[in-house]
Parts: structure tokens; sequence; C-alpha cells
């Protein structure tokens, strides 16, 4: 008995030798295992990753008092304990608005890997990204100078800015959300799969390994691919027959496209797609092969591709909860109106 | 020279020794340093503290799908990483309709000391507490039926419950606030004032301890004593000529009287009073004398109780920002109606 185990191991390590290979020819890449190569490929060279910076970035991401109601930060709307997302369909902010185009708020974990940010990939980094939410008006509603002179209210603020920037810093809107971007850079959650694609053989069980297998076949990494396995701007053609298009009016970005969301932590992430109409994974992995791929995923194959999935879930950065410093009277008053 | 200040010293140490004598005498009354007398005094011998329950209580206390919508959760209002509280008038949630009364969430922080909870002290402890907002419609707006639906869809909360109370828990609403409050028990903060109460004289500075020598002698501390500062039923008799009655329609409790609420972290809680009204602290210790004692609090004993109140600042408990379980098919839908 103990012969028939052993050979039938050597057969699928040998079996996941190829589809290593398999998985890199069709451009799925690893979160590195090198600390030093991942720091290259978060960094940002005209917004360097530094402690201070990071440290700063987190209470900033964490603070509701950028808002203008006082009440939501980037936190609300992509909560770090959840999936880095809110769970819910259309993004609801400011005054419980929802995003006029029915829009689902993605996950900021791993956002860092992306081409470019938003759903029509229109800001090309996560410097640009954060300017966004922060003044949207069904977001946190915000104006810049009301950022900041939230920010420039609190001498703990001003300390860390100085801290992170030099005693100098003129403490500005991009600089602020700048900051926010490099604590965002941080949030990467190597997973099984990456264990597995960097040579660790053993790090996906065997359903999983069929999964990743069907998921190559089928043609799912022609658009879920690179470090977040999705993320660049391509392919979802909301302006042809998509089913869901009755569900807010998104028209993706000048040719119609709507990029690809990560499949990383994919399992805590839904409801899927830009709209969030679509609850069950197998479900989505399904309309995906309909619309996207032209064929229909059979149910034990869109049940194999979720196996594979449960190893994309990573490990998230431990944090600390950070403590905000204090109101002064000079903080802008919080506006619910 | 140093001969002078040695002689100023020990005069100083003397007079705080009195000083110390003043406050115990008008039931100002230190957080123990001895862990077990404080374990003592924040422990429910029917809800013991222990740890499996404060770490699965941080969840649950953290988790915005406790409520209707997904995405209000305990911390939305009581936010530990601002003063316990949201910083905001009336406290604002389900669909951003704001508490009928324009009643403002109070602090979590050391809740766990005052006799009676809410502001009309209708709930006897935490536990009786922690029903409340859940259920009520401008706050979470769940049904209990919504909360044990979650919690139980989730396997790693069921596990967390059984290794909190054994095999054999029954998980329902009950038990889930009992959970959440057993967290909030830990949620104390000993100040430099605790220390000086408790003997170490130097822990205030000079102007600290004229401040409280003045919040003394004008008698504050007829209201604010006890541990927290504020926290038993007594005293602010809103249905009397109360300037700012004509924001909410609060009328307190069957005898009309409100909460007097803690003191501790004030400078990190405003606004202030049970509507919210007064955001300036100097602003609010002068209405206060105004109307419970009948007196003209000067701009000098204003500012000087001010200085006081910054030794109320108190060291928060470490938490690391708890990661929570993944919904899964059996999680109900959030509901953002």
């Amino acid at each position: 008995m103990k012969k028939i185990v052993a050979i039938t191991l050597t057969t699928a390590s040998l079996m996941a030798g190829s589809l290593i290979q398999d998985a890199k020819n069709v451009g799925l890449t690893p979160i590195p295992s090198s600390q030093t190569q991942l720091l290259k490929l978060i960094d940002n060279p005209k917004n360097p990753i530094t402690k201070a910076k990071v440290k700063l970035g987190e209470k900033l991401y964490m603070d509701p008092r950028l808002s203008r109601s006082g009440l939501i930060s980037c936190n609300t709307c992509h909560n770090l304990m959840e999936g880095g997302d809110d769970g819910v369909g259309p993004s609801t902010g400011h005054m419980w608005r929802h995003n006029p185009h029915h829009l689902n708020a993605p996950t900021v974990y791993n956002a860092v890997f992306f081409g470019s940010q938003f759903w029509d990939g229109r800001a090309k980094d996560l410097e640009a990204q954060a300017q966004g939410p922060t003044l949207a008006h069904p977001e946190m509603a915000a104006t810049k100078q009301h950022i900041v002179d939230v920010v420039t209210s609190m001498p703990e603020y001003v300390k860390e800015f100085k801290k992170a920037y030099g005693e100098n810093v003129k403490i500005t809107f991009s600089k602020i959300t700048d900051t926010i971007a490099n604590f965002e850079r941080i949030l990467v959650t190597p997973a099984p799969y990456d264990a597995f694609l960097n040579g660790y053989k053993e790090a996906l069980t065997p359903k999983q390994k069929k999964g990743l297998k069907t998921f190559i076949q089928i043609g799912c990494a022609s658009c879920h691919n690179g470090v977040a396995l999705g993320g660049e701007m391509n392919v979802i053609n909301v302006a042809a027959t998509y089913k869901y298009m009755n569900v807010g009016d998104f028209k993706g970005n000048k040719n119609g496209m709507v990029k690809v969301p990560t499949l990383r932590n994919i399992t805590q992430t839904a409801p899927y797609f830009h709209n969030g109409m679509i609850w069950n994974l197998k479900d989505a992995i399904k309309e995906m092969g309909r619309i996207q791929l032209g064929m229909k995923v059979s149910d034990k194959q869109a049940e194999s591709i979720k196996d594979f999935f449960g190893s994309l879930t990573g490990k998230k950065p431990y944090l600390r909860m950070p403590m905000l410093p204090a109101s002064t009277s000079k903080t802008p008053k919080p506006n619910l109106n």
C-alpha cells in the first residue's frame, strides 16, 4: 500500500511540474517569494514605500473624517477586515447614495498589481485612484480643501507628515492621497497558489491542481493573467450583449471595455462583476464562459475551477488597529447633508 | 536655585497628597492599577471574560454583515480608532437615517464602568445594551433571525463559538450580543489621572492638578464621579430649561433624567451632550456650570478644568485588525433598503 502511495505522489509531482509550466505559458505569474523582488514589483519610484508613509497612510485610509460626513473612510467600501471590499451590490456612500452606474466596489487587496485602476481603467495607478472616491459625490463627497483642512488641523498628523516627507513638507491633497496609496501598495496577499507557482509543488491540493488545469484549458487565463489574475485593461465588452447590462448604465471605457477584476481572494469578494449582480461563484464562472469564451462551462468544470480559486485566498498583512489623532477646534465639522 | 525648586516640589507633592484625598472624598475613583482588581471590576459573573470570547466578540463588533445593509457595524458609531464614538451630531445609521431624538452616539470606551447604559439608562449592562442598536431601525436595522443566520452561515464563526462556549453551544441572538459585550468589557483606558489617584503624585502636570482642584471645588464631581466620572443615572434634567432642548425631542427617562456621560477621553469625543450640540469643550464646561450648578464658570476656570481633562485621555487597548470570515452561500444577502 505504501508503495502505491509513493508512486502516485511522484506522478502527481511530475504532473505538477508541467502544470506550473503550463500556467506560466499562459501568463500566470506568482507573487515573488523574495521580499526584494516583491518590493520592486509593488513600489512606485515616484512615491517610494517607507515605513513612515505606510503607517501614516493606514491612519488616513481608516479616517472617516476625510469624508464630508465624517462617517465614511476608504475602509468603508474597501474593508480590510473583509475581502478588501464591502460585500454589497452597488458602492454606497454619502447620504446612502449608490454609485450612479451601479458599480461594485472592487477589492483593494493586490490592486497594486493592476495595470490601471477603476472599472474603466481611467487611473494609471493607486496614487491617481485615491483621488477619485475621496471627492466623488456618492462616495466620500469631500473637497480637496476639506481634506487638507482636516489633516492639517491635527498636530499629530502634521508631525507624521514631517516624519514621512521631511520638515518642509507641504501637506496638499495629492500628498495625502499619495500617502494613502503608499499604504495600499503593501496590501498584497500571497497564497498557496503563489507557493505552487514558485515551485512548492504540494502547495495545491489535487483538486486545486485539477481546477487550475481546467482554468487554463478552457481559456480563463486569456484575460485573468499576470500577478493579479486580472487588472489589465481588456476584454469584457459591456457594449455587447451583456446579460446584466440592464442593471446600471456603465458603458466601460471609450472602447466599451471594462477592466478584468482580480481573482485573488475571490471567495471573499462576492458579489461579482462590475455591477455586483452575481453572488454565486459557480454562476459567475459559467456566465463568464458564456459571454467571454462563447462556451457552456459544465457544472463539473465550474466546480473544479472554484476548487482552484480556493488556492487564491491569501494571507492578509498583519495590521494593528490604528489610533487616529483627536480632532481639534480647527478640524472642519462633519456635514451629514 | 536648585534649593527653591526642591522646596517647591515638596510643597507640590504635599498638595498633591491632599488633592488625592479631596478627589477621593468627592467620589472620584481610579481604574485600579492591579490587573486582578481591574478584572474583578469589569467582569460579569453571568458572562465571564475569556480570551476566546473577547477575540470572537471583537470580530462580531467589527462585522458590518450583522446589519441589514451589510454596511454598518458596532464600530461605525462606536469607532475604536476614534474616541470610541463617531464624532458626528446625531447617530446616523441604516439608509442614512438619524437618531429620531437627535441622540449622539456615546463612547464605548470605559462604558463597562457605567451603572446603566443608553442616555436614558434603560439597559442595565453592556450585554443588554448590545441588543439595542443591532435591531434599532435608524442604526443596524437587523432582525434577531438575520443576525443568527449571518453568524451561523460561516463555519469559522461557529467554530469560534464552540471554542468560546463549548461544543454544544446554541448560537442565539443573545449569545451573540453577550459575546460582543464581553469584548466591550475590556475596552478600558487607564490614564495619567488614574496613576495620580493611585498615588503617583507626579502623573499630573501642575496645570492639571490645578484643574482637578477647580473641578472638585465648583462641584462637577457631584455628577461626574465614580470610575467613569459619570455613568450613574442622575442629574441632567432635560425636562427643565435645557438650552438645547430645541434639538431633538429626547425626554430622558421616566423622571426626565439623562445619564451623565463619562469624562474619560473627553477631548476625543466631541460633539458633546446627549444631542451632540456643543463642539467646544470649554463651551460645554460653561454650559454645564450654568445649567447643572446654576453658576457662571469663568473662562479661566473652564480653561483650567479643560487642562485637567487632558489627564483623562487614556491608553487604548492594543488591538489587531481582525480578519472576518468569508460569507458563504448561506449568508443572508445585504439589503440596502
